[in-house]
Formats: C-alpha cells, structure tokens, sequence
C-alpha cells in the first residue's frame, strides 16, 4: 500500500507506470506508483520549516506596515475606506523598466548577447492581516483578488512592449515562498516564456487538424469521464491534470471557452473563488503541510486571434525534489496517479 | 554586499540583471543579482538534512550488503578480485522493459493514449566504501566509473528500440538524492527526451547557418575571453555556464570536437575525472553544504549524422528553490552572476 495513497480511502494499491503526454504542451510525465516506497538515508524536513518567531511582528505586508513598501500601484479599499487588497513593485524584481545591464559589467556573450530584463515585477498583497492561504480569507475577499488579476492583466496589456503576464502565487517554503503574508506575484515580459509558447504551439497545431478549441474538446472528455473530476461549480470545473507534474496538480477551467482571463466578469470570479476555496479546502485535508504553486495560464497578448487559447488555473502542490532525471530530461515522474488523486480529492469533506 | 559573492575574493557587489539565453536549448535565464538579500520569514533548513543515524549500517550498496540488491548487470573488480563499481537494475524503476499499463487500470486518456513506460533504470554504485562524493574516491576510482558511464552507453546502444540514455547523479538531500553511498543512475528511454530535443534542434541550426559545431565555437570564444573559466587540464575546459541556471552551474567539455561519450578514451577518463575531481573540490569550498546534479550530454543514438553534437557533463548545484515563476514560465533566475561565479572558483584553493 501507498501510506499517501490510502489514508481516507478504500483504495487498493495498483502498480501503475505509464509515459502520458500532455495534450496541451507536449510535456511528458511518467506516472509511477511505488516510488514512495523507497528507503532514504535523509530524516526528510518537513515541507513547511518553523517560521521566524518574528515573522507576524515584522511583517511588511500587513496593515500598519505600508511605510515598509514601495507606493502601490492599486489599491482595493471596503466600504470604510480600509484597504483590502495592495499591488506594489516588487522590491526585489526578477525583471524591470529601470533595471539595466551596467555598462561596466564587461559581460561578453559567446553568441547572443545578453538582452536587457525588460518588464516589470509586483506583488499583490491580498489580505490586511496577516494570513497565509487561500482558504483563510473569505470567498468575497478571494473574489476581489481575482478581479485584481484581470485588473493587473488590462492594465499591463496596454503597454506595448509586454507581450505575457505571468501571475503567479507560492505558498509555503517548499514552493518558493520568501513571506507567509498571502500575497501573489505579477511578471510582465517583453517576449512569450517558453512554457506559453508550447502550450499556444499544441492548441494551435489541435486547431489546425479539428478546427475546435483543443482545451474545450479536453473539458469535454473530462466531464463526461468522470475519472479526474475533483469539484465542479457554475461555470467552473476542477480536475486533476490527465499527465499532472506533481502529485495532487489540479486544474480549473471555465466550461465555456474563454481565451483571455481579461475577460472574466465579476460574477465569474466569484465562483471561481468559490472553486478554488473548495479546491484548496481540500488539498488541505490531503496534504496536511501543503505548500503549492498557483499558475495562471492565459492567451498572450496579440495572440487573441492567432489560435484559440482557455485560460486556466494550475495548482502544483510541491510535494517531490525534482532532481537529475527531471532537469536533464525535462521529464516529470509523479509517483501517484492523476485517477487515484482525483478519487481522493472528491472524497475529501471540507 | 552579498556575503556570498564577497566570500574569499575582494569583488565589489555591482547589480546585474539581464536576460541570457543558453545557445544551445534556447532556455532562457535572468541573472539578477541582489535577490538574495531577500527577507525571509522561514528559518531555512540546511541543504543537507541531518542523516539517518543507522545510514551507513543499513546501506544496500556497501560492500557485504550485495543481497539486498538486484543481480548486477556490471561489474568491475580489482586487482585482488574485489569489486570496485557495480552496475544494478534500479528496485525503484522509472522505466522498465517489464512495466505494462495494467489492463484494469481503466485509464482513458483524453487524447494522447498513455503509452507503455518502456526503457530501464540502473544504478552505478561508485564504491564498495561508503562515501558521499566524487571527491571521496581516487581519481583512478572516478575515471573507472567514467568508463563504465561509457560502457552502459555502448551496451543500451545495442537495443534498437532505446534512443537516448541519461545519465546523472544526485548528491545531497537538496538535489534529490535518497540515498547517500556514491552512485549515479542510468535510464534508457525509447524517445529522445524534451531537453535533449531542444539542444539538437540549436546545434542543427547553427550548423545549418555556419557548417561549424555550435558548442566548438561557443568553446573556442570561452577559452579566449577566459572570464567564465574555471579549469583546464590535459583535452579537457570547465567553465561556469554564460546562462547557469543556478548559482556556480559548471560545465566540462572535451575541447576536441567529440559528439558522442561512447568515444571517449581510457586516457581521456582520467584527464576528465581529474577535471571533476579539482572543480567539485573547489564547488565544495565556494558552497560547504553542497548538494548538486550532474548531467552527461551525449549525442541521441541514431543521431550521429544528423548534426554536430559535442558531449559534455553539467554540474548543476543546487542552491535556489523553483517556484511558481520557473514553473509558470520556464525561465530560471539565477542570483549570482556566471562570471562572479567562475572568478570565485577560479581562486578557490583545494
């Protein structure tokens, strides 16, 4: 028996190894079951280490510490003129407009030069107190957030220069995350990241072939099926992925076909808040120290009419090392499969 | 200041932050120094977690522990008639010619149909010791393990429905490692894997434009402008990577034209394990706590005439977590500058 496999359930352990591919990006992921199984030398840390005793007192992001951060870029205030949700620049960004290659770096390029870091970097500040997870704020406030995606997404489209923002969360030290205050983070590139351009290279190649949206026909399957289903609410579907990365990696779509997140109504990201507060709910109970990674998929700008796209939002709970096999071959192996996880995730009570 | 930079060298902090992309895969990185001043409100863990007490008493790969593992495929042995390396099949297999989808598993795919995760996985294991790393072992002790990375190429190569063969290690917790006896690992794939694809489609390029070996020009401007140089020793360069995905990532390349390791030498496995040997002393002095993969590039079976390829090994420690923004993008950013990197090795005295 799987011990993660078992726990609240009644299945029986299968011996499960297949190579799937991605339909979207081409990707290829081995699902392995029984890899869990295996010794290690390493009393393995918990996926969440102790947090600083100070972390809540020193917070930057709570409310009565906005002296500690740039000037927003957006505000959300209530009704008595308390802020709810903060965009800032980040004050550490991985790209920026005033960022520049210093001239006296003497960097010489064996072929392509290097390129300036164009773009810009912020940080979405989603609660005034000082919470760590989704399902600690409420689905109203989470609501708000999601609007302030597609706000952030508008505002960024009017720039010629960027071509893709990438918003993106990461929650717990597992996945990435510096602070525990629920925050999200928005990139705007000057060009369309490699993992955009094999998603809109699938979508476009299924399109030429069937003249259909290739995520639509997707969707499809996946609610008639039934196998991979995890949670379903208005115009929202939750599934674990077909040929998921990671244990647990569950996707949400709107069941109507919409490219671009920009046009989400405010309707809409209510029930996908209300989606993804389940959703996560029950992550939770599956994965007690969960740390993931929330992705926001989105037809890039000026593609609107090139293909077909259906945004979309990945969660890639971390809960394996990615290690030599994976960075030498661009290979994932999730040793429980995407079936398995589904079943467990619907079962879940919240 | 970064205190890691400034570690043994008199280097002044100067910010950097620029776009790289690798000739050979395209991948794409940001080199953003600065970063790690980041606050954290995590008390991180060391890289290597504390062992198992029992660790060496428990090994399956010590000598005298040979039956709790599988039969070996290979083995090498010593003067006196003791082994030195052994060659088994992985008990944890991510391949396998005898894995089959269970026909109860009832998996329907939306698309792609899941295929049969054809191939093998072996371990090497590096020495009948109980040692951790590469510069635990003698130099004739690694060229010998050179060789037999060399032999199981030439034997998977005979199975005409294996295209490429990867070859890695893992070192350390943080690079994924399970267990802590030196070993590498070895799995055969049907396919040419994404990350190998990427690179010949760049090497086939430049070829097409310039009738040369892209990695031989990239090579021959590398050891004139001596700013990302790392070592040199007898036919072979180390050299820290123009887009290391990760602080201090490391190559070493034959600086003779050679496409494929299944041609290297016995007198070029020990200039080569020399060359290891010195820069993962001089990793071990830049970085304490050193986890890391290492990867060997080899030309895909079957590819030979199709383009120029140059083989190398990549040493990629491992330092950063991935978060949401490599996973969201594939785009890597990398806190410390290849250059600042390779002068800091460049002086590390071992």
């Amino acid at each position: 028996m799987l011990s993660c496999a078992s726990r609240g359930s009644e299945l029986t352990y299968v011996p499960v190894s297949e190579l799937r591919t991605d339909p979207i990006s081409g990707r290829k992921v081995l699902i392995v079951e029984g890899r869990a199984g295996r010794p290690s030398d390493f009393l393995v840390p918990s996926s969440t280490p102790a947090r600083q005793a100070a972390a809540e007192d020193n917070c930057p992001f709570c409310v009565g510490a906005e002296r500690q951060t740039p000037s927003p870029s957006l505000e959300v205030f209530d009704k008595v003129g308390n802020w709810q949700v903060r965009v800032i620049p980040n004050k550490y960004p991985a790209v920026a407009a005033h960022l520049t290659i210093p001239e006296s770096s003497g960097v010489q390029s064996p072929f392509s030069p290097p390129e300036q870091a164009y773009g810009a970097h912020e940080v979405i500040i989603e609660s005034a107190r000082h919470v760590q997870d989704v399902t600690e704020i409420s689905v109203e406030q989470l609501a708000t957030v999601l609007q302030v995606y597609r706000d952030r997404l508008k505002h960024w489209s009017t720039d010629p220069q960027i071509r893709y923002v990438q918003i993106f969360k990461n929650v717990g030290f597992a996945a990435g995350a510096t602070l525990e205050h629920i925050h999200s983070q928005v990139v705007a590139f000057p060009f369309i990241p490699a993992a955009l351009e094999n998603e809109m290279r699938g979508a476009s190649e299924y399109y030429q072939r069937h003249q259909r949206c290739l995520v639509c026909d997707l969707l499809a399957q996946e609610l008639d099926q039934r196998t991979r289903l995890v949670f379903e609410e208005g115009q929202f579907a939750a599934f674990c992925a077909y040929a998921g990365r990671q244990p647990y990696e569950t996707w949400i779509l709107p069941t109507k076909h919409q490219s671009d997140y920009r046009e989400l109504s405010n309707d809409d990201a209510f029930s996908l808040a209300k989606v993804l507060n389940q959703v996560l709910r029950k992550l939770h109970v599956v994965l007690p120290e969960l740390s993931y990674n929330l992705l926001l998929r989105t037809v890039p700008f000026g593609e609107e009419e090139s293909a077909p796209y259906h945004w979309h939002l990945e969660i890639v709970p971390r809960t394996t090392h990615l290690a030599g096999f994976e960075w030498g071959t661009g290979l994932f192996i999730n040793p429980l499969s995407p079936e398995r996880a589904a079943k467990m995730l619907l079962e879940a009570a919240v």
